[in-house]
């Protein structure tokens, strides 16, 4: 699935005017794109440099290698994969607040000075928000049941991606987040699990857990406890999916509640997605999964396709994707590589807005349809209007977080979307440009203040009681 | 129990010569003990400082600030408690290794490059050592049964005795420590939920669960897992009492195997105390509960006394503390306050090592035996030679993970023991000097190293496969 190869190749060159562009004309001659070139060491006589280099694929490395040992005055020192490299020894640590110096550091963080601190929390549980962890750290729960596109990998597999979740939610939006691999696989045990650990979270990131356990897991969850339960591979993605559309429908000019549109896919994201759209003001929805259009008229057993087939689809199309899509102004797939092709979209209304979603390959390939669809988006970073989870998690935490929320609702998922949305200025909206940047430094801050509001709101946020540890005497 | 209290005034004192002085002599004459005094700000008129005081009684808090009021050109501003002051927020957090910066390093950190590592750890689990958080990642594991001294404080309750060990396992060891506060409370459970939650870490350290339980979750959890299980109230105690007392016998110039030593407490701590001392060659060793020496007479029905009953207690002595007490060489409690007084001391035989370890509140008060016993030793840090568990978990944490060890076993325990009593020298070793500091930066490597070793003498160091990732071609 993951074709590319992202190395750092060390070279001792002759230290003579050419050598390097050499090196470089061997490197693009065996298609290798050029990253950043470090200078390792340089003596009269050689110089030592790191050239990192992706590769298109993994087999080529060999014949680049073999290549460059065959030039003169260049020696290959060591290869390495970047991936790996950054890697090695996790990707996290955990680290103190404050630094211990000495005996009356230790008395006050540790014994004897926290037993008043655990007295307190004892008899105050809320006080954990305040004096604790608590009060910023979410756990990322997965069982690896569904780890990105690649299926049951289990709880070791799924952990670097837990892992490089923790670095977007600490970096994106300063939340502490602690990676937890669930090595049980009943709906039941994953729930006793979660219940079990959560007294020192804030709120529950569930992820990579395949559906159709991944509903009843998290409904169940948000029962039973008083904070945040939220699957990422659902609401994350559903956020991003609304942000985007809330953007492409003004550059069409076309408005939620006037549009038929079409969905493929009903897994985790489709059934998030599509119950955001109706909040949204979608009345015409219709989502396909492998068997066609759900509808009333074959109901079906899957409890959470059921629900979509009683609040979706009010004309009771039937048939396949392909037939369905006639005349649709929105497609959104959240299902498998190429299941749409020119043909299909040249089917759909006018300046289509076509969202393929399917990682890492879409259901209709952009280059097919550049000149007939009105805005594209899809998962992929490598194409404009990417529609990526990390626009949402960090800040829907961060503002969950802010307020001691006890739950994330459907209102503060679509106040989400409309802030992301609000990001691109009228200025800024193109059909290339419906969605910021993950690396645009407004995102989670509007996300959170939008989510917290909401909180407050729809009546989620704990009112935390005053505190008793500071008396202000003047 | 914890009745001191430290707080952080901030007066605004008129800038006249003199006045400091007269603030100094109101908190010393209302019995505040100063710490330090830091400038805030300056101004022709008027200083502001923030006064560092520790108060023997919460109560006398209102008194002293009463009297600061009282005084001409002073202003109290404000008081903070300081122990509050250093829990806001929490005590940890989790950050990256390395910030993401670009399109690039998110493409390695996260998707789409860490789908091959995910990959690999699916095919080859025991890489998570290398390539991700595992390899130095405990679990502190409680269920807030057992907290410090003050019994069933709950999950939350715990959370900050938790983060703060995390804060030692860091600061002392470099060990990433997650607290894990557990709302499950049967054995069973317990056991259920770590097990659950085992594949991102490399060891689990047990943590203020309550006894017998503890016996039963650490042997269960040892035997169904492939990483460490330590429960440091066992044994982290007991490496210490160990170390001490291994230094203790040189200055009364007695040996383990010659000794008859009288312990007070057949709890979690007591049973692993009793262990290790058999293993480190104590053969008249006698263990007292409430109802006085355990032996084979009188079998106790809880199966880890019966354990005691059948290994230790050779002479099958009866009655009760204070009287088996008389000759004895070395007395170890981990009881309860005031069990003993100095016409007991007296009783024991020449030069008596006495090991207080009662928290807080000893066995036997030191001011009332200074003059009669060998060595003394406590809990406390405001004794000379204090037994604190801080000197042996991080140390034998690093050493179990630098080897990624599968268990750690007694060996490895009582190598730590030697390895703390090591650091000693003969020429600094005195009565009031037979343990190291926790300061002291010799400590956790010393520990790591013998217990590393260990683990490599007694099998159950792994062996970690060569690494496929890095050629080295030249």
């Amino acid at each position: 699935m993951v074709m590319s190869l992202n190395i750092t190749i060390r070279l001792r060159l002759a230290n003579r005017p050419g050598t390097l562009a050499r090196v470089l004309n061997v490197i693009a001659r065996e298609g290798g794109s050029l990253g950043a070139i470090d200078l390792v060491t340089a003596t009269p006589s050689y110089i030592t440099r790191d050239l990192m280099i992706r590769l298109r694929e993994r087999g080529h490395l060999e014949e680049l290698v073999q290549a460059l040992q065959n030039m003169p005055d260049v020696q290959v020192i060591h290869v390495a994969d970047r991936v790996f490299t950054r890697h090695l020894g996790g990707k996290i640590e955990i680290i103190p607040k404050r630094r211990i110096e000495n005996w009356e550091d230790l008395s006050l963080v540790y014994t004897p000075g926290v037993a008043v601190i655990s007295e307190t929390l004892a008899q105050e549980p809320e006080m954990a928000y305040k004096l604790t962890m608590k009060g910023n750290t979410v756990a990322i729960v997965t069982d690896g049941s569904a780890v990105l596109g690649l299926g049951n990998l289990g709880p070791t597999g799924a952990l670097p991606v837990m892992e490089g979740k923790a670095v977007l939610f600490k970096q994106f939006a300063n939340v502490d987040a602690v990676p937890i691999c669930l090595d049980v696989h009943e709906p039941q045990q994953i729930i006793d699990a979660v219940l079990a650990l959560a007294p020192a979270f804030g709120g529950i990131n569930l992820e990579d857990i395949a559906a159709p356990k991944c509903f009843e897991i998290e409904e169940r969850l948000n029962q039973l406890l008083d904070i945040p339960v939220f699957h990422d591979d659902q609401h994350g993605t559903a956020i991003v999916t609304v942000a985007g559309l809330i953007n492409a429908l003004k550059v069409v000019g076309k408005t939620m509640d006037g549009i038929k549109l079409v969905m493929s896919g009903a897994g985790a994201a489709g059934v998030a997605i599509a119950k955001i759209l109706l909040r949204a003001g979608v009345h015409n929805l219709i989502v396909c999964d492998r068997k066609g259009a759900i509808s009333q008229n074959n109901l079906p057993k899957d409890p959470s396709k059921a629900w979509l087939a009683e609040h979706t689809n009010p004309a009771g199309l039937q048939g396949s994707l392909k037939e369905v899509i006639a005349g649709a102004d929105v497609f959104v797939g959240v299902s498998a590589p190429g299941l749409l092709n020119r043909e299909d979209i040249l089917k759909m209304s006018e300046k289509p807005v076509v969202f393929a979603l399917a990682n890492p390959d879409p259901e209709v390939q952009p280059e097919e349809i550049y000149d007939i669809a009105g805005v594209i988006a899809t998962g992929r970073s490598d194409y404009a209007n990417q529609i990526n989870n990390a626009l949402a998690f960090p800040g829907v935490f961060r503002g969950a977080l802010n307020c001691h929320a006890r739950t994330i609702n459907d209102e503060m998922c679509l106040a989400a979307a409309h802030a992301l949305a609000g990001i691109i200025t009228d200025k800024q909206l193109t059909a290339e440009n419906i969605i910021p940047s993950v690396f645009n430094k407004e995102v989670a801050p509007s996300v959170a203040r939008a989510v917290e509001e909401m909180a407050q709101r729809t009546g989620v946020a704990r009112k935390v009681a005053a505190v008793g540890f500071e008396s202000e005497l003047s």
